[in-house]
């Protein structure tokens, strides 16, 4: 064959399997979001409609692939997943902006996103990501309202607004709030201060028997990790279980991910099986 | 720090670094463009909207991406510069859809990409691949050009039209293509035939004294690979460098980049220095 | 810094940093043994001073690397991991060499081992892994058996006996060396039969109440896995932890690791906790 | 079959090829050297019979692994190359052990060592590569040389001689050993102060013409490095080469391997094809 002098050059490429039975998180980062949003008039310190194009973004994502929510226990290639990802949530990000934004997007200023993948061995791994996650989106947006507050309606300088904050605790920038702007952090969206959780949504698992939350926990954990290799489920149950899942609606909920109460209730979540479908909506 | 007991996690990182000084290629695959191409009814065997809306996202990817020819010699983290570039001609494919499409997106069916990061360590090893590209790109359009011939102007069904190709070679299908419909296939349009490349502009080198290809060949490597390492470029001369990358215009081309000739008349693209900006355009 | 000049070279370096709370196992093969076991005359099909030596370089690798057994949960350098122990082995092979065989070692001929480190997120998969070098062991074992007897006693050739075998089933097999050679299969040596483990040994933990394997082996997962991050062990507990364990005498066993109960009458092994030191050894 | 079932864990494995066309450079360091050589007595700075039996050791490996001097263009597993040559370098460092040590090796003592490979793709990478060891291998020599001197013959504590170290140019530490102990640094031994390279001696090439050193550096790295695919080279041509590589006489210099002149002299080692075996050795 002609071409087959060159194709030695395959050699070059290598496998980038990721471990097989981890819990694969893909992060995705904006690209220059800082020009983006001055470009774009985002407010300050939320944007209410870019927030929510994101989510809508996000939803699309985990409606369009299926195996974002059995990821657990599959093995793929790194590259393929990741770089799918982010291009299936930039499609829609591009797709959607006219939902959520009056101004027209120009081609000098495309939002673009980067994304990386880190894979957990645990539930308690992929918890305390998820935690930290949150707990992180908790402190910046506390540190954020109180930045914005003392320069849009304090009329204060970046610079001075920035040293009015050094060496300030959660319960100083509280206190700025309420006596200075007359704001309780504790009334701000819960949106700001939680963040976004997108994820099919089955019948809540009612909580008849009281669980310590310290076994509850364990079991949980056990059921998704140590049930046998992922390839013992068969291709049809794949297919029904995938089935189940695009009935699933996908919602958004600004709730507390830290405390075991969620997982507890949504034990679809973790245990890669779908629930049953909420008689209501 | 409120959250620093859940930071351990950042361990479950890690580097992935690519090879300094290689050449960095990224591969972008649309996923499911079977299906996508029939939704949105592209013509078989080319589509000229399609393809030129793919050199146009190209076009703007590399406009976007000053680092993209400069990529020789550059480290950067692997899933950074991959999902970068996936998500930019993502963006832009999205959103120049309509300026070559009379049929909206729709959100069901929405264009994705997946790529890939392959590293040459030499230039030949580089051209090797490009070479190895262009000879598959002018087989499988020599093949496709045939089995739809067959197909449209000839007739057949799917499986007739494979079974009449089982075992030609070039000249078999060039002999059909003739013969049976009237196609020279030497003038087919030379973007079929040879594809598509993309690249700043500078002014053509002139071909003064005759060099014998390998001779030449063998310079245009040394000239990039062993210059010492890329650290010796100071800030401002990459500062320098990307201003005069980014006057440059950026064009697609359907040319032969098997042969010397193409890469010796642009020695600004394996040497990673700008040329001098052609005087008319 | 006169060679500063030269450090840029540093850059081609790269982490290979293992995923962390990961069980890491790192196999160890003979380099060219067959050729090597030719040269000192190792009896077929088992010889039984080199299983010894290699059982005796093993058990002095686990002694000189505490990490060993506390691999679980610790993050390495996958390189500097892998070689350590490569390296460990070899040279307490080639040192132990004189008291398992009479001949000399010669320098043309000395051992060597490469090795490679594989890891798995959970012990379910740990367990597997065992469990399927154990099953292979003892398929290969009695197939060497029954091959090398048809030879050594039933005077085939190589060809021959491969021939007899093709197709044969273990009751075949059990068959044939019962009957011709008056061989019960059963009496073989356990090490033949089911390989060696090498651990530190405890007191064997009581089996007073009766558990269903199930549910033991569930909690034996939980808490080896689900404990929390491994910072949260701080430094003199660590430092306690290997002080106990360098007390513990490294034992040889020939037992079956499949089933249950092996791994919980040892819960040190999965646990990472040192048991309490047998009253006698 | 009956180990079916646990074969699944083979996808825990992954590939961890290196990219072909590079110069792989496999560190070796001993592991807990300090502790080693006072155990067994080495001399400071430098103890000649450990840096003979380290030399002798690295021959051995040479001689024992054709492919070491053939690396370049070749594509291997990752921990497969560099544990073969740590195992290989293992068993002939404590096999030669007792001709250079009159104290026998004691089992809880044995010398262990750990490595890794990088990959460098240029020829100028891997020459800068050398010339930073033997930059610092001088450095380091004249430090510890006259850290030795002041406190073995001038009677200085640790911290003393630290301290009178302390901002020390070579120019002082010359003018120390010299003032103060009568040595001339430039007469040490060239081992001491050059470190050692150990290669395939072939018959040295004449320097009829007179090179200027960037000219033929030039048209070196291009002869290995882009005279095309290492696929191109036929197995009867490989064998060839190896049968000529074992009859080589493997050396150890210490001489200047930053000048161009080691490698104009000896074109075989970047190369990659052997020499013509000189006529006396």
């Amino acid at each position: 064959m002609a071409n087959s002098k060159y194709e030695y050059v395959r050699a070059f490429e290598h496998d980038d399997n990721l471990l097989p039975n981890t819990w694969i998180v893909v992060r995705i980062d904006g690209r220059g979001f800082h020009r983006f949003s001055d470009r774009y008039k985002f407010q300050k310190p939320n944007d209410e409609r870019a927030l929510n194009l994101m989510n809508a973004a996000a939803c699309a994502v985990v409606r369009d692939l299926p195996d974002l929510i059995i990821a657990y226990g599959v093995s793929d290639e790194y590259s393929k997943l990741v770089t799918t990802i982010v291009s299936t949530f930039t499609a829609h990000y591009v797709y959607l902006w006219p939902s959520f934004f009056p101004t027209p997007l120009e081609p000098e200023f495309l939002p673009s996103f980067d994304g990386r993948a880190v894979q957990y061995p645990s539930v308690r791994n992929l918890r305390d990501y998820m935690s930290w996650r949150q707990a992180d989106c908790h402190i910046n947006n506390l540190y954020n309202t109180t930045f914005w507050s003392l320069i849009l309606r304090g009329g204060m300088s970046n610079t001075e607004a920035e040293n009015r904050l050094q060496g300030t605790v959660s319960g100083d920038k509280n206190e700025i709030l309420f006596s200075q702007f007359g704001i309780n952090y504790n009334n701000e969206p819960e949106m700001y201060k939680k963040g976004s959780v997108v994820f099919r949504d089955y019948e809540i698992k009612p909580q008849t028997e009281k669980n310590d939350g310290g076994t509850s926990s364990k079991e949980g954990d056990f059921d998704t990790g140590e049930e046998g290799p992922p390839s013992e489920m068969s291709k049809s149950q794949i297919a029904k279980l995938r089935k189940m899942q695009k009935k699933a609606t996908v919602v958004i909920r600004h709730v507390d991910i830290i405390k075991d109460e969620f997982w507890e209730q949504r034990p679809w979540i973790l245990s890669n099986k779908p629930g049953k479908l909420p008689a209501v909506d």
